[in-house]
């Protein structure tokens, strides 16, 4: 099984969800497992996305309250570590799409790329780093699976 | 959705495991989510339970290595915590039933107790503490689900 | 430089406080830096005896305020991490002693002894584990160093 | 009491060396303690230039080991936490200076930011957020003290 972490802002544009969400899809349609923090914004949207096209969701919360997770979660994890649980989004994934965001998605960022995992970018940090850049939502997941070696269905 | 933690030893004896098999599979038919340390044991017992009866099993890993979780987990979290994890365990359950078990099982019931977790106590840990003790792995989860004010089906 | 733990309740009766004030004390003429919660009760006087007896102490705090360490601590770490940075207490602590305490203790016990930390128990939770049971603050300090292969001066 | 993180590679050029060697002096003369990673390169440099300096260091490291801090950390906490550490050296410093640095400082900047620490780096990651850029070691210190509020002595 594998795990595509999305991270983002717990805030967005309706245009940055309406991305999120077909990210989230695409992640469900892959048959993988959609991993991220389990709060709102490109978070929620992914999960969305995901849920709607039959998939399953993990929302690693920074809380210790199992009800702050958005709707669309399938299995929250509070784990009252606060921002901290950021490195645990990404350990929890096998790779990550990151979508716009704050300071919050950049750690995640910059904790990826640490620990190697392959990061595809839409919209996000312009930062020096083997991000992979794309500007469309199916081919983030696509991108991401190929890093991965994960045969596209 | 109901979480309830099975926690116990990554080695037990047959008869252990027996048991920790009865409780995942009744966590299961009860309509929760199985959650646990991911590993052998009694947690590998328990997840095995729970998936053949049809249930969902997360794990919540020490390692970073999302293969050395036990063939039965669905949803497989590692951490790179090291014991540590423990309070995440503990965090992501909405009550535990501890089953025999070394030091990590007590750290468990220990922070479970701290959290004001209902815990139930299948031949475990004799301590001072508002452990509801029980022999049977059926009642186990029966007791812990009424402690949690959930209605058994 | 050695570091000892002293863990038990944020809260405890007078006698605790003394006693644990000279277990703090012990810690610093021996030389070795007290570790501890941060917090009140055993943490605090455990800090003000070694305070007062020209030690150092670094408190491990559960919250992300610093202001919220005892007026005794030395370095205050905030980790944020709530009761899970007890386990941060165990693996900053060459030996513990326990003293007193509630369920903060005991988790904090069990990762003492899962992690192969020598324990001293000063009147602390009955459990069956190799805890060595002194019941002289003084003594305490002595039987740890010794389990550390540490000289007393 | 001050509490100021420097942050950067655990590897790094003899001009990055000699440049964190600087910084942690200043620190010390400043009154405030260093925190940092604990480890060598940018790490090491700071910490010596502290120690030397009269002033008192906290490594707060990744793994489980005392052991592994370099050599001019005062106060070591191992924490096994691995990267996810950066987050608690960020928790507790009151202020960031970064310098130079790879992946693991940028995560560190980004959780600075998430937090609202004020941060001042050297020849450090180019992103775009409010961090104030010096060229100068001594200065360094100085911004940081008086964006903290805290009286240059």
């Amino acid at each position: 099984m594998v795990y595509l972490g999305v991270i983002g802002g717990a805030r967005c544009t309706p245009e940055v969800d309406a991305c999120a969400e077909q990210v989230g899809g695409e992640v469900a349609r892959s048959g993988a497992i959609l991993v991220c923090g389990g709060m709102g914004g490109v978070m929620e949207a992914a999960s969305r996305g995901a849920r709607l096209a039959g998939g399953v969701t993990v929302g690693i919360l920074p809380g210790l309250d199992r009800e702050s997770a958005n709707p669309y979660i399938t299995v929250a994890i509070p784990t009252g570590l606060g921002e901290a649980r950021n490195a645990l989004v990404v350990r929890a994934s096998d790779g990550l799409i990151a979508i716009d965001g704050s300071y919050g998605t950049l750690s995640e960022i910059a904790l990826g790329l640490q620990l190697g995992r392959p990061i595809v970018g839409l919209d996000t940090w312009k930062i020096d780093a083997p991000i992979i850049r794309v500007s469309n939502p199916l081919d983030a997941v696509h991108r991401l699976l190929e890093e991965l070696g994960v045969q596209n269905s």
